[in-house]
């Protein structure tokens, strides 16, 4: 059992539901990085805390350390790590291109060494299908590749049709999984002729979703927003729409806005460990002197443990002490008020009101940090 | 409102209780450290689940980051560090004599500097009271200082008489405060005599408690054992008797069996960081490459959070992926066992029963760590 179903529409922004044998995922949503089976400074009971109905797992990270079949042995990635939701698992392919060393792409797969001790892989459409399922991932991504932008257009072109023909590899290599998904990811850079191939090509194909692939790689807010404007349309109303690896608050407002429904982004936990809080009022770096005295919490209107429980001048000790509790408290934070800002959407777009909320939202922001008394 | 009470006694080992306004401590009770405003890679509220009624803090750490009157400032450090119940703060002495840089002893006190930042410092028996009253310290220490062991005993009785003296100064500077206490620190390293000198001293002053002090401190178990073979008798039998800095879970057994009703050690803690896990069995190396595909937990038998949800083969991979969460799940686990193992020893008390407690805790360790199927 795998089912999308739309409860609601506000223009292009829609909210659903994705039911799984694991859980119903609530759209639009947020799925936080467990890139090596935690998600970092979190255990997982607290990410469900904060309103996560899903994380995503990395395929190249885990094949690497500790293994597909080494966590296949242990029973799994919801049982190694103590997660019992619906896990989505990238396929690979991405990261292998900006991490691995010593990267060989071809037509077959792309042959690479480990990044952690050198050792020598090759990634194919068949194994990022092998590894997921070892893995035991609800949501499988097909196995792909994209360039980094700005990129020539015969460059995005042939990258795109390669990631066709490996969307297809991926579904033949996938087979009948009840209850697991496979979603294709669109790819085409910024040129929406290529977006439109891509399209036809995953749905002449047929997946359980669609990702957008190949923005968030350094095009810039506008630009992205320029694609969304008519990628989402392009790709099946009746499928989840995934942008991958995105973003800050108001991308993913931005976003919602223009008609997706699932995101993931490293932000909060990465930004939580190094002393940045994101707020309803835009971002505050917690290691500035000025809170070292501020008796206030990052956010009063914030209900996360670490606004109910701890000053600012808290959060700026411990950080500038090197504590672990900083890391924890402020991605407890950061995760907290990513799931409350998607919980807020759907909210919106299931009362048909999301331009107000849009709007308010921006308001907050200008306003910038809570003034001192 | 600081008030002792011997609920029963099983041979020279105590159970009882202190009562504070921030609630009661049972005794023996082990106190988790929180050096600077932190039990680190912890929530305090995790602390409290695993069974702790009184944290340890450090006044060096905290007088040179935030800085006593900042902390005040905030409200104290309860508020601070969001700890609601008993803190006991040592006085900066022993620390200042083993972490900070240009140290200079003289009667008055201890001239420093901050091997934080270099800047200079005075310590003194008054000003460690003030610095205690200002972090509102529940249970503060007297100002002292002792020499590491070996020693000359010409050494130790100077230490001891310069902190014999130090003692009054504190207790003059602590002056009358309604529930909170302080505690008199007997020194005399490993002399009987100069034990005894320093219990009669600490007496005649007249103390909420007293500490066992200038143990641990490289003389190894068996010389320690000997010395609380007869200094817990030297102390009063109706207040709390502390023994600083231990220790490993036989050295709080032994201690315990020896009359001591509190005690604190970063062990469980900073062991946590570095891989290893204390359990029934004994120690666990979980870096070990045994452990890699190894699906059960660290110790069957426990119910911390660590067992109930994670395999060695997970803590293996995450600590050996420099993961946050293998340092807040060791630690955890830690901190659960030494909770645990105050609570059966306080059973095995209140039970007349503290002599086969002891032998099925040797005999259980002699097993050794739990075999492979």
């Amino acid at each position: 059992m795998f089912r999308f179903t739309l409860t609601a529409t506000d223009g292009p922004a829609r909210a659903g539901v994705i039911e799984t044998p694991r859980g119903a995922i609530r759209t639009p949503a947020f799925m936080p990085v467990g890139t090596a089976a935690t998600v970092k400074a979190m255990l997982p009971e607290s990410v469900a805390a904060t309103g996560a109905d899903v994380l995503l797992g990395n395929t190249y990270h885990l094949m690497l350390r500790p293994g597909a079949e080494r966590v296949a042995r242990l029973g799994g990635l919801h049982r190694f790590m103590n997660w019992e939701k619906p896990i989505l698992t990238d396929s690979g392919g991405f990261q292998v291109m900006s991490l691995a060393e010593l990267r060989k792409l071809g037509e077959e797969g792309v042959r690479f060494r480990s990044h952690v001790d050198g050792s020598a892989h090759f990634l194919t459409p068949e194994r990022s299908m092998e590894i997921q399922r070892l893995l035991g991932s609800d949501i499988v991504m097909a196995f792909d590749e994209c360039p980094a932008l700005p990129a020539p257009r015969d460059t995005i072109a042939a990258s795109m049709a390669l990631s066709m023909r490996w969307a297809q590899r991926s579904r033949d290599a996938f087979g009948d999984r009840p209850g697991h998904a496979l979603f294709g990811i669109q790819q085409g850079g910024l040129e929406r002729d290529l977006r439109e191939e891509s399209a036809a090509a995953l749905k002449a194909i047929g997946f359980d979703g669609y990702a957008i692939g190949g923005l968030a790689v350094g095009e810039g807010q506008a630009a992205m927003f320029g694609v969304l404007d008519y990628a989402t349309a392009m790709l099946p109303a009746d499928r989840p729409r995934y942008l991958m690896g995105v973003g800050k608050p108001d991308d993913i407002v931005g976003a919602v806005k223009r008609g997706v429904d699932m995101m993931d982004c490293v932000l909060p936990t990465r930004s939580g460990r190094t002393g940045q809080a994101l707020t309803r009022r835009g971002a505050v770096n917690i290691k500035n002197a000025r809170h070292a005295e501020d008796p206030r919490p990052l956010d009063p209107d914030c209900a996360c443990p670490c606004c109910r429980g701890y000053s600012r001048a808290y959060l700026h000790h411990v950080f500038k002490s090197g504590e672990i509790i900083a890391s924890m408290l402020l991605t407890w934070h950061n995760l907290h008020y990513f799931q409350e800002l998607m919980a807020e959407m759907r909210a919106a777009i299931a009362e048909g009101r999301f331009s107000a909320f849009e709007a308010a939202f921006g308001a907050r922001r200008a306003e910038g940090d809570i003034p001192r008394e």
